[in-house]
């Protein structure tokens, strides 16, 4: 990818950015501020900026007269960044040269994590559970007139070293005419043991060679949504991903009501058919993707949190949410795809991730196993952020698991203006330390219309370092802007005002927003301290940390650990691994490897009821400042802090 | 079994019979010729007897005077042996007293086997392959809450010592709520490993305590009738037994013709539906003999000739009848009853016997494996006779077998008044050794109709030895009798004047009939030879003969013997087994070891195919005389010719 240096004057800010990238966001994510209160849709002009050498793409508006288009003026938000470009922002823009001394941080993103295919085969670790071998067999006459399936036995013994070896009934049923369609050469499909000791399964023969096709698919059964991946077993590669709403959404938007729902008469069947209805639509697209013939795929992994996993096998959940939350199993045996309706072709089997506890499930168990952490040495936290924050500690020698209610706040829930991260949702927020404009930047650049999680999160830790709101998230009274505000009794901050919003009211942010924040970061934070604590070590410690699902990506990193979500840590030990569900339902498909460690892995993962940990509460309550009451043990955050109060 | 003792005057001889038997019955197989061509029913009056000491039941008829009813005279055919008795066979009906030097032979069947339930446990092969146990397992709480999957197998291992399990999904799907029903208190159903490191699956759960109630269903599913049987685990009993003519007759009388309709449209498809349809209507038979609940079924085993095995799963039969005859597979693996459309609870895994070559199926392999053949020390041949003959040689160490082809002259087919053993089918036959006069008994002791295969042995031994038919199957046109003559060219015995008959026409016994028999036991006893041969053995090295097969019960083993279709051999060496294949279907439900020898021993049965074996030709031809071309191979048969010669 083309990079290209921004030089942000007066500041002399330099960042690298890819081609393309906005000026607005260049500028922010240097720790720049500009003026912005329209998302960067370019309405309200407040972003001018001067290109004193280089050039940018676009960046000209009717807020712009001729003259100053030709003296060089742009709208930040507007201009595309295209090559090394130097960029003087105007007293009138940035207001107050006191800016220059604004302490903001940078924006920092997890590094993230690629599958790398190679180095799974430099480590040796690339062997795919499902093969394909080409053969080419003597037809039988009456001298040696033994069974089909035991002439390719014989044959795979003798010329390819394969032994115990068992085929399945459909095969059985399938041989004979395959031989004989295309003179005794056949390719058979082969799955491999999970046990050293154990059987390999032959699961398909066709006519002819047809090696070069051979697929699997990885699939990640989330409670919102179910994404698919098309994995091409010889290369490695995904060849085709697509995502789409849990049909369940219809029935209850989180795994208690869904629940709820399954005990209704018939409730629990029209759950497993939607799910499942779900799976056929993504598996249908990523093959259509593709342009791959189903009856190539040998082999799917299905990874979902404990409800559902149980709710795709038509499993009671009921025990699940009540006292003392027992799920029915752990490990699931291999079963065919097609028993429980997924429109595949009748020779694949299933692999169900197992799941821990009732709130530890397969997708936390997928991400452990898909991101490599059972097979580390360093101690990693590993932590997938939803409305329920999962926790894994531990290395190859040993995994502490834990789960905690965080509640919606990530999700945009319990948040006046919250919203998912979707367009309009302001994501991107600076302040200007004197004036305390700000400066917003929302999903696709459109007016905005909310606030989503990691806006909320950016947000909160620039107040709280810009001195706006103290360390219990109340805004200072004292301060000389209209736009901190006592509204029927709530005070809040003005983000935007009404006609610069899609929505025609003010947005703004409230201190029971900021409350709902931390008692999510509080649960999430406490959770891992109660788990460290339990396993008698503490959070610095931590060597790695890694993050997955898919708030997790939008997170960034300085904030998150101003506002005490998490410890402080360099950035370069944090790990982002996407949906870490998919990423091991994936990994599964590759290395055989991982189908045989996950049995053990699961046995390992010791659960943690927090429930019933007697000092979770008093590290939750002590959690419930920002970015804690300790601020010792958020040194870069105290020293910003304490660096403004020097001022 | 009461049995009391009959003594035929003037000849002396005795024999024990059970009560209820009749008295012609009891002369015939005392070999006591007493005239009679009514089949038994009464009407021809030819059977009158004098009852000098004791009594029997019944008797009497019209045919009789009353002066004669009070001298103690009775028609044999109608009278009962109730008590010790002595009958003079008066000198009209016996004829000549020179019948007294006739020289047959007593009739014997072979011993019957029966599997003693106790000599298996004896022996320490009573393994059922499906148990019960009932288990009390300690209720969740918070500190104690792992899945409930988890909580039973670590019972397991600890209160039982049970390892290595695993779970079907329906056994999780139900688990959850059955321990809750019944406080934790549940019955679990496992199925132990075949192989010694296996694991045992564990493939339902039930509230409480129904240890007492676990069944097996064992199956042979023949060209032409299909038998199950309900057998309780516990106990080794068989609970109920029920046959039913297999629906595919409708679409072919035999293979063959099967196979040909499979090739039909949707032929085979229909085959496999109505063989299904035949084994639901045999297993809700049994049930409701036993009044056992079906969800109490835990197995189920299959046995049948190699095109039953493939119809029954669906498996393209065309390959098994044309040359170089190659069968689908030897072996099959276990697969859920229902879904071949078994109408039996989802849990029951069905078992399929492996089968050899195209013409040596399940149905034999399941003989050698119920019958104990494959642990015996001593040289057996085994015998299964029908329209196919299939023959296996051999003992603990080696197995060598064959099928040949005998026509259907043993089921009454190709003989001109043949009929299959019903009512007012002839099926035992005495020869006045002076006048040629028969005594014949027909099945249910009606007219006669026709001959069955049994009847028609008995008959061409009977007239061999009497010096009516020669070695070549030809009658002595010298005789002074109205019954042998000559019908349009043909030479023919009458058996029974149209009068005597229920079909309106003489029925009899022509030289073309006994060819049929001829070329029909030549082919089997040729196909033994030849097998013997191949392994460098010879026909008197045989220690044991075992019958197999609803035709083998009938047989008369001397009369058998006599026409050169079994070698002589002692009659205590000979054991009838009946139906091979249901016998070895149900062994598999009481022991384990069956499941884990059959795959060994399968292997180890050494297929030949007559048809490529050059000698075969030569010994069909020398076994087409009665008995043989070399007759000192039947030295008994031999004697007894030579006997009535020197008369």
């Amino acid at each position: 990818m083309q990079m290209n240096k921004v030089t942000f004057l007066p500041h002399q800010r330099e960042i690298e950015v890819p081609a393309g990238e906005s000026l607005i966001r260049a500028a922010l994510n240097a720790g720049v501020h500009i003026n912005a209160s329209c998302g960067g849709e370019g309405v309200c002009g407040k972003c001018r900026v001067l290109i004193e050498q280089g050039e940018v793409a676009e960046g000209v508006s009717e807020r712009l007269s001729a003259e100053d288009v030709a003296k060089g003026y742009r709208l930040a938000c507007l201009s595309e960044v295209t090559a090394d470009v130097v960029v003087r922002i105007p007293v009138e823009s940035s207001i107050d040269v006191s800016v220059l001394n604004k302490q903001a941080s940078t924006r920092r993103k997890a590094t993230i994590k690629h599958i790398d295919f190679n180095s799974l085969k430099e480590q040796g670790l690339f062997i795919p559970p499902v093969e394909k071998k080409f053969l080419q067999l003597s037809p039988p006459d009456v001298q040696n007139n033994m069974p089909d399936v035991t002439r390719l036995i014989e044959y795979l013994k003798l010329q390819s070293d394969e032994h115990k070896l068992e085929l399945t009934l459909a095969v059985i049923r399938k041989l004979p005419d395959v031989l004989r369609q295309n003179d005794f050469k056949i390719t058979i499909t082969l799955v491999r043991p999970v046990r050293d000791n154990g059987k390999t399964l032959i699961i398909d023969v066709q006519p002819g060679d047809t090696t070069a096709a051979n697929y699997a698919v990885a699939m990640d059964i989330g409670t919102t949504t179910v994404y698919g991946q098309l994995i091409d077993l010889s290369s490695g590669e995904c060849l085709g991903e697509y995502g789409e709403f849990n049909g369940q959404i219809s029935y209850g938007e989180d795994v208690i009501s869904r629940i709820i729902y399954a005990e209704k008469p018939e409730g629990r069947k029209k759950l497993q058919e939607v799910v499942v209805a779900t799976i056929n639509k993504v598996i249908g697209e990523i093959l259509r993707q593709a342009k791959v013939d189903g009856d190539n795929i040998a082999t799917i992994t299905l990874a979902g949190n404990t409800t559902m996993t149980q709710l795709l096998v038509d499993i009671e959940p009921r025990y699940l949410r009540r006292a003392p939350y027992v799920p029915a199993s752990s490990l699931y045996p291999p079963f065919s795809a097609v028993t429980i309706g997924i429109d595949i072709n009748p020779k694949v089997i299933a692999l169900l991730y197992p799941v821990v506890s009732s709130y530890v499930g397969g997708d936390i168990v997928a991400g452990v196993m898909g991101s490599g952490l059972y097979r580390s040495e360093k101690l990693t936290l590993y932590l997938d952020i939803g409305t329920n924050a999962e926790i894994v500690i531990g290395n190859r020698d040993w995994l502490a698991c834990t789960a905690c209610s965080a509640g919606p706040a990530f999700e945009g829930g319990g948040i006046e203006f919250g919203m998912r991260a979707s367009k309009g949702a302001i994501e991107d927020f600076s302040l200007d330390p004197v004036t305390f404009e700000p400066m917003l930047l929302t999903i696709g650049n459109i007016r905005p219309k909310g606030i989503c999680g990691s806006g909320l999160i950016n947000m909160t830790a620039e107040m709280l370092e810009m001195g706006v709101i103290n360390n219990r998230g109340h805004f200072n009274r004292d301060l000389n802007t209209p736009r901190i505000r006592c509204n029927n009794g709530i005070w809040e901050y003005v983000l935007a005002w009404r006609e610069e919003t899609l929505i025609d009211r003010d947005i703004s942010l409230s201190e029971p927003d900021i409350d709902n924040l931390i008692r999510a970061k509080g649960a999430i934070y406490s959770g891992c301290m109660t788990l460290l604590e339990e396993v008698g070590l503490t959070m610095d410690k931590i060597e790695h940390i890694i993050l997955a699902g898919g708030f997790g990506s939008y997170i960034d990193l300085d904030r998150a650990m101003t506002i005490g979500l998490l410890p402080e840590i360099e950035a370069d030990r944090v790990t982002f691994i996407g949906n870490g569900s998919l990423l091991g339902a994936r990994m599964s498909s590759l290395t055989k490897r991982i189908r045989k460690d996950v049995v053990e892995v699961t046995k390992k993962m010791t659960n943690f009821e927090l429930s019933e940990t007697p000092s979770y509460m008093s590290n939750y309550v002590a959690a419930m400042f920002l970015p804690h009451t300790e601020i010792e043990k958020f040194p870069r955050t105290k020293q910003r802090i304490e660096g403004r109060g020097r001022q």
